[in-house]
């Protein structure tokens, strides 16, 4: 059995460690090891190692860590159809059973039965990971594993939610977007790409607002306090018809609902703070608010298309995957610009 | 100039009045009065003498109240094609613009610059009330006024949510409806007509709950503590793909949530408390949460042809107009079986 | 290896013969083997014995013939997780490869590498059928295999249309259903079951017009030269929102267009002649033509959710598999009532 | 009584000519009476003058000819909201009654009681048009009357058609347009603004092609005889997910059919010979055809918004109104480049 290099958990409030471990294997039918090209480091890996995971995953220590991975097919088990050795693919972040009905039903990231690599089972941070056949999804020859890891989950929960905004915005309408962040900046991409709505984007950081501006967003509204009625200046008064909230903290969600107009869509994305508004007023305005987990293997094969086409973009910032704990350090820190990515 | 009787408000905090008031005349275009057959009595009456409107409709007293009204047409504006003299009809409670994007998109509800007769102008508790062409719904012959008019607002909002709710619903589906009083029992009544799901209602009340089931709900759940491990268990321990929340207070919208699935549709009708739900938890399950208000004037062509079928049967107690205070008291008090109808 | 009894195509344009051949075994993963407790005679099968789906097929010959099956789970491969040993189940009539686009959509019955048993491959009338975890449904301790067989294509197909016709249907819209024969009536009754609309239905035969009024139709019109006006008079004039049509030979395309509505739909499901209609009469009146295949595997789910609440029923005259060439004979010649069963 | 001068039709077959008529004056409470500051010349009136609208629109001569207009708004009926005198405004082609079920659902092109200035009634080949408020749609400070008149009905209905298969287009899909003339270079620009998929133009002339693959267009194939082999090598050799054909003759429609992928929807536009398929090729790949009328009112004003951010644009050559007759003869000689636009 042949061996490799892997970043794993070996305890809560504990650093990583590099581990020799077995390479994984082919056992299922529609098995597929992937050979890790890059692997995203990510803020929640940051919580899983302040144990905020252990009860949720129930995870066994020591496992690999590292959710957003995209490199080459490696093995494929038995039935396998949809690629082969060698291909280039990106890496959805659940292995699911292709059987419930959500699965059936393209919405697979309800699977009633899934894992998480790197959540609840071995992840990317290693030389190769064992995922599913359902899971893999080729991409274009103009793009690298290492530079489209990150849209693995990030970027896959910000085109969901855009995308599912986006299904009611036409010419006339304005869409909020709160936060140009790490999701946030993939989130305004795609709706460029997606619809012709306004979009209007609120920060506090002002070098995030000319990111954006840059990128296909309309209006760049800093968050300074004044933010709610600037909103509203741009919308005539009414508010937008769509807001997405990739905050969801620190007084976001009520500064977001009070530039909702009258039946419009308030997408939470990012967490922190409660949705905490009065029935009333959730009747009276007849508004809607939408929950957006990450997408779906639909959806990463759109996103996957857009980046193809240079439509969406990452900035990221590469280490060798022996610098693992510089990687995690930078991030903690603050000094990663985008994101980091893990090259073994 | 004739005059006619209407009860007015006359002060908070105060009894209604009998006066003896011009009868509205035609001054616009496509104005219409109609001749009252039956005006609806409604806790937001009492509600309004309460003066919890009287800030919202800055409405200048004395005014006649009344907002849920049928009868027959009674006088025509000058380019008033839809319905002429004698023309049986229902009265949408909104007079809409017909111009503004909203009323432009069959969502008149959402009409920027509305007027709401019995709210913020004169009402229905009276012998005639003057209202729009774009408010008056003509009924099936075998529907008397007196008997329908209670479906102009209470029945319209439930019929609104019910088909909302619908559209998502498949034999497969399963539906909780919160509350099976005035507004729930049309609600199951329209989502039994309109949907092949599974209906499951929760209620305190087991009278309530006898009647939910007699009317079209599969399965009824008495609100005694137990009701979301109940629903649970109904639904193979995923919850609800929809749930309607009539009620909206006393604790509702925290065990509504608790029963609803993964990706399910959460329906706010009933008012009172905050949904208050953390966005992690809204995030993680992807649950939706929808507002409704009354429906449109499209919804109440609807809702009439159901009506006119006997799908939506309304059980209701009627007053003459002079007998108005009767109706408020039993009202208050609890006193009236369905809904109280004045017939002038 | 242990033998069954197989009713087998040996050559077009000759009988079928029972031949003794090796019971089918799990060879793949998600192989389901069924014991076959009912399997449909379609006039398909006629239609394959002429020699008509030859060339399409390119079936090898012998193979057993046999596309509506249902039955008992006899053998499940080494990853089959949504069903076991023993379970009543009914079989979709395609095998699909769970990877492609249209199955990760859950739009399966267009899956880019599919089989079609009983058409090119291996078929049920037999006592043992191969297919696939992905194409068995479970069904209720209250349905028989033999009793909903036919359910799997022919019920499927006019679950899927009704289905889709169904959504844009609101109380206030109508549907001519054209053909209450096999596919007709199960439509009907899942129209019934599904929309609020008025159902209209059209045949030649008034027995079969008496049927589709006892399971739902609101009006029945013969089809005796005039049906297009009585259609126009129950329409007010205008048409229909939604035309059904199963039958789709003998002018029935021309004649159903003509009691379409302005900006209706004209589903497609029957065939046989052509759609002929000049361009500037569907630009001008708005209309739509819907095409209709078997439906997917959800729609077998909730066909069968519907079954066993008893909205939808089938007459069904069984014969033993012996009397295999018995039954094929009947159906030829017009003597079946309902849909005839081989059982094993 | 003031006069201003109109070009009318004063017998088929015969010139038009300029007469001295009396200026329209509102009469209506929702008339609205605007000065035309553009009129587009459309291969329509020519039509007209042909007599082949004679009996459709069963209009008396003489009238006013031109429906495609804008202006200035000159004067408003006593209800009038939505605009004033002075409003820069283009006009939707139909007057609408706002009070039909079609009106009250935002789709008011289906009107049961409309009026089609220029067609059945006075047109905008003069100084002023009496149109309603519920047709005029204010524009953009930076756009003029004359530039673009021509979008008030050819440019509507391409906007129309390319918005709605819009809807179903995601990153992945590819939408063959079929013509990039008057209308397809109008839809090109819509579907550039509206949707992520693959644009692949279809047209025999090389010039027509350069001009689609400069504003938008991702391929070009050149209609030679070779396009359909062309363009299933563009789509994989399964075919576009969504056909718009703008012309609809020429046996145009049998090509774009095989251009169909599978479920795929053909979208009729221009007209001319007839949609004549088999109706067992419509249910095998299930495919749809989907009619387009000319837009709503909703869809020029989003039009108008995206004409306003430059993203549609229309090459315009301009005539004095009394150069009426020139502006006709150049069209009918195909030398006019772009839409002929008459200024009074």
């Amino acid at each position: 059995m042949s061996t490799m290099r892997a970043v794993q958990v070996v305890g809560y409030h504990q650093d990583l460690e590099m581990k020799e471990v077995p390479v994984p294997e082919v056992t299922g039918a529609f098995d597929v090891v992937v050979k890790i090209g890059g692997a995203g480091v990510c803020r929640t890996d940051l919580h899983i190692l302040e144990g905020q995971w252990a009860e949720k995953s129930n995870v066994a220590l020591p496992y690999t860590i590292g959710h957003e991975n995209a490199g080459w097919v490696h093995a494929v088990g038995s039935e396998v159809t949809n690629v082969k050795e060698g291909d280039k693919v990106i890496v959805h972040p659940l292995i699911t059973c292709g059987l419930c009905r959500a699965c059936r039903s393209g919405d697979d990231v309800h699977c009633e039965s899934n894992q998480f690599p790197g959540i609840d089972t071995n992840g990317g941070y290693a030389e190769y990971l064992r995922t599913s056949a359902r899971s893999v999804v080729r991409i274009d020859d103009s793009l690298e594993p290492k530079d489209v890891a990150a849209l693995a989950d990030a970027g896959l929960t910000a085109y969901h939610a855009a995308a599912k905004a986006a299904r009611r915005l036409t010419p006339r309408d304005r869409v909020v977007v709160i936060g140009a962040g790490g999701l946030g900046h993939i989130g305004i991409q795609v709706l460029k790409a997606l619809t012709p709505a306004e979009i209007i984007v609120v920060d506090r950081n002002p070098d995030a607002l000319k990111l954006a501006l840059s990128i296909g967003a309309d209006h760049g509204v800093v968050g300074d306090g004044n933010q709610v009625q600037e909103v509203l200046e741009l919308t005539g008064g009414h508010g937008a018809e769509v807001v997405v909230d990739f905050v969801g903290e620190g007084g976001a969600t009520a500064e977001g609902v009070a530039m909702l107009r009258r039946a419009g869509d308030y997408h939470v994305v990012g967490y922190g703070e409660n949705i905490n508004v009065p029935t009333i007023d959730i009747v009276s305005t007849e508004i809607n608010f939408i929950g957006n987990l990450v997408g779906s293997y639909n959806d990463l094969q759109s996103l996957m298309v857009l980046a193809a086409r240079g439509h969406v973009k990452l900035h990221t910032q590469t280490y060798a995957l022996d610098d693992f704990q510089k990687a995690i350090t930078d991030l903690d820190a603050g000094n990663v610009r985008g994101r980091a990515i893990l090259v073994p």
